[in-house]
C-alpha cells in the first residue's frame, strides 16, 4: 500500500542517490500568477525517472538484488534504471526495440546497463522482457504501474513544500500517471487544499480519457512531439490515484508544447524536452485560469535530442514571425534580385536564402524567387512585404 | 581599494537581490576531470552582472540616489544597471547604439530603465552618456573597471568555496575583466593555492594581449559570437588585478565556443550564450591540462537570442555528422530522384531538403541535386556516399 511513510522513507533513501532540484521562479512566461518551475530537467540523467527506480531497487531483498533487474524503454526510464542499478552494485537488462535511436541505446549503456535489442516494436520489446524476467528470474522494474516507484516520485512533492509556503496548485505532466500519482497523493495528505493539476497531449489522452469515460481506454494509436509521455494506457494504480487525488486534467497541443520549450530556452536558460514541457505550456496557455495564484509547474525532463530541438526552435521562429519566407514573381528583368534586396535590408530583415524556382509565372520568360529572411516579429514582416509591393513587386 | 571585507559585505548586501546559484556537476563534458559549473546564466537577468552593478548602486550615497544611474551597454550590463536600479527605487538611463536589436532594448526597459538610443555605434552611445552624467549628475555605472563592481562579482567565489571543497581551479571567461577579477581577488585570499584561469576568444584577446605584452593594449577590432566578452580594452583595474592573480589565460575559437553550448544543451540541459560558454570550452578543449583535478567553469550567462542559438546548433550539427548535404550530378535520365531516395533510406538517413540546381554539367541535360540529410554521424554519412557511388551516382 501507498503510504506517507513510505514517500519520507523513499526521501531518506533516495537522499544521495538524486538531486534535490531547488525550485526556479519563473518571471515573464506567465505574467499573471507567481509561477515556479520544478526543474527535474536538472536532475541527474536529465529526468525525475530516476527517483522512482532508485526507491524501487533499493526496496529489493538481497536476493532479488543479486539475480538483477530488467526494464523496458528507450527513453528516461531506461537511463534511471540502469544509474540507480549501477549505483547499488546490480545488474540491469534493458529491453528496446532495434528501431531506438543510436543515440538512446548508447546513454543507457552509459549509464551501465546491458542492452536488448528486440526486432519489432515497443511491444515485442516489452514482451521479451517479461520472457527474460520468468526465465532469468529479474526483477521488472515497471515505467510507473508500481507503488514504490509512484513512492519515489512522491518526493518531489516533499520537496516543493518543504521548500515553498502557501502554494495553491501544482501542475504536472502526465504519460502512465507514475509522476503525478506520486505528487498528488503526497501534496493532499500534508496539504489537501492543494490543487493538482494533470496535463496530457492531445496526440496521447489516455488518461484524459479514462478518467472522463470513467474507465481505463487504451489508445490505438498515439501521436505527439512529447515523446515521453506517449503512453496508450493509464497503469491501474496511477489510474485510481489519478481519479482520487488529481483535481483536473486539461489537453495542450504540439504547437502550445513547442512554444513553451521555446520560452523555457528564453526565459529560464534551460531546455526541456516536448513532456517536460507540457506542465509549463498548460500553465502559458491558461487551461486552468490560474490568475493571481502561486504556482508550481513540474519540468519533468530535458533529455531532448538536438535535431529535434533544432526543429522546435526553428518552428518557434517562424511561429512568432522571427524568420519567414517570401515568394516573388519575377519578370525577365535584369537588376531584380539586387533591388530586392536593398528594400529587405532598408528595412532591417536579414536574408538567410535565396532560391530561384521555375513555375507557372505570368510571363514565359519569369520565374519564382524565393527569399528566406530573419526578421523581428509579424509587424516587421509586414512592413518587409508592404514595401516590396509598393515598389511594383508581385508577392505570391 | 578592493578588499575581502569588501566582498563579504557585499555578499551581505546582495543576499535579497540576487540568485545564490548552487554549483552543478556535470558529467560527460570534460571526462578527464571533475568538472562543476557556477551556473549564472540561472542568475535574475540571465547573467552575473546584475552583482556588480547592484552592490555598486546599494552603495551610493542618498544624494546620488536621488539623481539615478546612467550605463552604457546593450548587453547583460544594461539589464543588471536596470533591474538593480529599479529594486532600488532610483532612475536609470541606459544610452544605447541606435542600432541595438529591438529584443535588448525591450529587455533593458522591461526591467524599469528608461533607454536612450544614440545615432552611431557604441563609442558614440558611449560619449553621450558621459556627456549626460556631467550634464544632469547621474552616477555612471562602469561595466567593469569599478572597484565596487568588482567587489560585486566577487561574491561568486565566495559561495563557490563555501559550496565546495578542494578546488584546484576555477575557469572564468575574460571580457573586460570585472567577473575575474572580483573572483581572483577573493579566492586567493581566503585559499591562496587555487589556480585561476582566464578565457578569452580568439576574436577579442584584449586582456591576453596586454597580460602578454606587459602593458594594456586596445583592439582596433573583435569578432566573435561570444559578443558579451567582445571588449577591446581591458580596464586599469582590473589589468592590474588579473595581472597579479590570474595564473594563466587561454584563447578558445568560436567553433570550440559553439561546441560547448552544444554540449550544455545535450549534458546538462542549460543555455548558455557564446562569453557563457568560453570558460566550459577551455576545459572540453584543455587549454589547462586539468586531467585528475576539481574545477569550477563559471557559465557567466545564458542571454542568446534564438535565432544565434538556431544558428550554433546547426552548426554543432554539421560538424559533428548529424546533419549533412550532398551534391550529386544527374544525368538525363528518369528516376533518378526515386532511386537516391530509396539509397539514404535504405542506410537509415532522414531527407530534410532537396534542391534542383543548374550548373556545369556533363551532359547538356544533366543537373545537380543538392540532398540535405540527418544523420548520425560521419561515419553514417561515409555509408550513404559509399552505396550512393557503388550504386553509380557522381557525387561532387
Amino acid at each position: 500500500m501507498l503510504s506517507l511513510d513510505k514517500v519520507f522513507n523513499a526521501q531518506t533513501v533516495l537522499r544521495n542517490l538524486v538531486r534535490e532540484t531547488k525550485l526556479v521562479r519563473a518571471y515573464g512566461i506567465a505574467p499573471d500568477c507567481e509561477l515556479y518551475l520544478k526543474p527535474e530537467n536538472l536532475q541527474i540523467t536529465g529526468s525525475f525517472k530516476v527517483r522512482g527506480s532508485a526507491y524501487k531497487i533499493a526496496m529489493l531483498t538481497d536476493e532479488e538484488k543479486k539475480k538483477g533487474v530488467i526494464a523496458c524503454s528507450a527513453g528516461n526510464h531506461a537511463q534511471g534504471v540502469a544509474l540507480a542499478a549501477t549505483q547499488n552494485g546490480i545488474k540491469s537488462l534493458i529491453c528496446l526495440p532495434d528501431s531506438a535511436p543510436i543515440s538512446k541505446v548508447e546513454a543507457t549503456k552509459g549509464y551501465g546497463a546491458e542492452v536488448c535489442l528486440v526486432e519489432g516494436c515497443y511491444d515485442d520489446a516489452y514482451q521479451k522482457a517479461l520472457e527474460l524476467r520468468d526465465r532469468e528470474g529479474y526483477t521488472f522494474v515497471h515505467p510507473f504501474d508500481d507503488e514504490n516507484v509512484i513512492a519515489g516520485q512522491g518526493t518531489i512533492a516533499l520537496e516543493i513544500l518543504n521548500e515553498l509556503d502557501n502554494i495553491d496548485a501544482i501542475v504536472v505532466p502526465i504519460g502512465g500517471g507514475g509522476l503525478i500519482s506520486g505528487i498528488a497523493y503526497t501534496a493532499k495528505q500534508i496539504r489537501p487544499s492543494i490543487r493538482i493539476y494533470g496535463v496530457q497531449v492531445a496526440g496521447a489522452p489516455s488518461m484524459y480519457n479514462s478518467v472522463k469515460d470513467g474507465e481505463i481506454e487504451c489508445l490505438s494509436s498515439v501521436s505527439t512531439i512529447a515523446d515521453g509521455i506517449a503512453v496508450k494506457k493509464p497503469g491501474e494504480n496511477t489510474y485510481a490515484l489519478v481519479k482520487e487525488y488529481v483535481d483536473e486534467i486539461a489537453l495542450v497541443t504540439d504547437d502550445e508544447v513547442s512554444s513553451a520549450i521555446l520560452a523555457l530556452i528564453e526565459k529560464q536558460k534551460m531546455i526541456a524536452e516536448g513532456a517536460g514541457a507540457t506542465a509549463v505550456a498548460a500553465v502559458m496557455f491558461d487551461k486552468f485560469h490560474l490568475k493571481g495564484k502561486r504556482v508550481v509547474a513540474v519540468v519533468s525532463g530535458g533529455n531532448i535530442d538536438v535535431t529535434s530541438l533544432s526543429r522546435v526552435i526553428d518552428r518557434g521562429l517562424l511561429k512568432s514571425g522571427r524568420s519567414s519566407s517570401l515568394l516573388i514573381e519575377l519578370i525577365d528583368k535584369p537588376g531584380q534580385l539586387k533591388e530586392i534586396s536593398r528594400i529587405i535590408a532598408d528595412c532591417g530583415g536579414n536574408v538567410t536564402g535565396v532560391h530561384y524556382e521555375k513555375g507557372d509565372t505570368e510571363s514565359v520568360n519569369g520565374c519564382f524567387l524565393r527569399i528566406e529572411m530573419e526578421t523581428r516579429d509579424f509587424e516587421h514582416v509586414n512592413l518587409i512585404t508592404q514595401t516590396l509591393r509598393a515598389e511594383g513587386f508581385k508577392l505570391v
